[in-house]
């Protein structure tokens, strides 16, 4: 059981984690930390949190666990105001899509790395965002990956573990960088071609009658598009040579199908088409 | 009532047209053309079609309507096969993602461009192709843009017009050159885009491993990377140049995207983003 859970940062990801576990009776106490006060009066008013401190040194001194739920910038400035006040007792994680940059920015932060700082990733989310679009199944059966450091002592880590499990999730462990690429190409990628693809159709001069014209296709393809902007400028931020690295490789790719068109390849465009379904049909279904 | 309908390609769009129009009463017969028999009996096992007829010739000898609903790039062979056997009366209409090059490939297959020839092309679909995929509520609440040519008649008009209102679906005109550059943008380089995602992750080495960890929403981005390869490829070759003109738009947007990456601009990165969003939120919501 946990006796009191921080979470700071009570957004999507933050406000689902503590729904899930408040009604799962993993946790007796939420305590959520938010720069505005306002956020924080609707969680307590959406039943997410049973309370809030404004001064998020004062909130972790006594938490047994305290979750980093902000955007993955905010982790180094949070950590900072959070400078000494943790108990060497006190379990911290985070929630971020990106690994090695988080694991920094909290050296930075808090002028040390604890031993129970285990970061840890929830793949999953929405493309709404805010304590509102909260909800408890946010988890359920989804994984979520802990990339433990050397340093972590095994407590920290089962704590981390096992609050995940009681949230509906399932627990994986990655080396921390293949983490971050294997996240640049499932879903960092996915969500620049989004934000893209509706950029370029943006500028064309009937945008509305354009949009008008999508099918659902299109409507599942871009929904991505939008999530939240300032998490997004922030994995780009903290994850850019495997992002550089992934786009670096698609650009390639979109090359290859370009030469195809122009030079009416059909056989070419056959084979890239039957490849990608054959890939597609295999593994997402 | 349309006593007798053709159509000529018994895959997902044309049985769900049969369907829907045997659902709705509109129609009293209809009979499917195919190379393939096997694809036949099994249409109309799955009470898509009344009867089959191999020679295209003679199917459409006494029509009302023959809908050509092959991939693009069957329309010419098709046409002519059916050189000299169409009636003055019988009104021809097609179903393809693109309409300068099928008109073109009526005319060639034909050897002239019928009066009664009406291009349309219904904006929905499945990422599941044949027969077994055929609904009679694809069309349900779904746009069919015709584009009609200066040389129709009225008449022909009204009968595609009305066949696929009794379908389901709401019937817009559309100039065809502009058709083509609006479906580049909405359809045709968001399955390009999907399904090279697709093959850039497929040529990774943890290639399985990889697809695993995708989340949700990738599994929404990539559906329509199982579409039919064929009937893309045949988009690709008759759709060239606005297809090209889109890509090369998505090219200039990812490298200012990619720069911003690079060079670490948080607030170009923010700003691209947030814009995106609420292109999004505003046209598809």
């Amino acid at each position: 059981m946990i006796n009191r859970l921080v979470i700071i940062g009570v957004g999507l990801i933050g406000g689902s984690l503590a729904l899930a576990l408040r009604n799962s009776g993993a946790c007796r106490e939420v305590i959520g930390v938010e720069p505005e006060v306002e956020t924080l009066q609707r969680a307590q008013k959406l039943g997410v949190i049973d309370h809030f401190v404004l001064d998020a040194c004062a909130a972790v001194r006594e938490a047994d666990i305290v979750v980093l739920a902000t955007p993955v910038g905010a982790i180094a400035p949070v950590c900072r105001s959070i400078r000494g006040c943790l108990d060497d007792r006190t379990v911290l994680t985070d929630v971020g899509s990106v690994k090695a940059a988080v694991v920094e920015s909290v050296r930075k932060g808090l002028g040390y790395l604890p031993k129970n700082f285990v970061p840890a990733h929830p793949i999953a989310g929405l493309e709404s965002s805010g304590v509102e679009s909260a909800t408890a199944n946010l988890y359920q059966g989804r994984r979520v990956i802990l990339t433990p450091l050397p340093e972590n002592n095994l407590n920290a880590f089962d704590s981390v573990s096992r609050m995940w499990e009681q949230a509906g999730a399932s627990v994986e462990t990655m080396d921390m960088l293949h983490h971050d690429q294997v996240l640049a190409a499932t879903s960092h990628l996915p969500h620049l071609l989004a934000y893209t693809l509706v950029t370029s159709l943006a500028r064309l001069n009937e945008q509305d009658e354009i949009f008008r014209y999508a099918a659902s296709g299109f409507r599942d393809f871009t929904r991505i598009a939008s999530s939240d902007p300032i998490m997004w400028r922030d994995i780009c931020l903290n994850n850019k040579s495997p992002i550089l690295q992934m786009l670096g490789h698609f650009g390639e790719d979109i090359d290859r199908l370009k030469k195809a068109i122009e030079s009416g390849d059909g056989n070419q465009l056959l084979s890239i088409f039957q490849h990608a379904k054959q890939v597609r049909d295999r593994t997402c279904n």
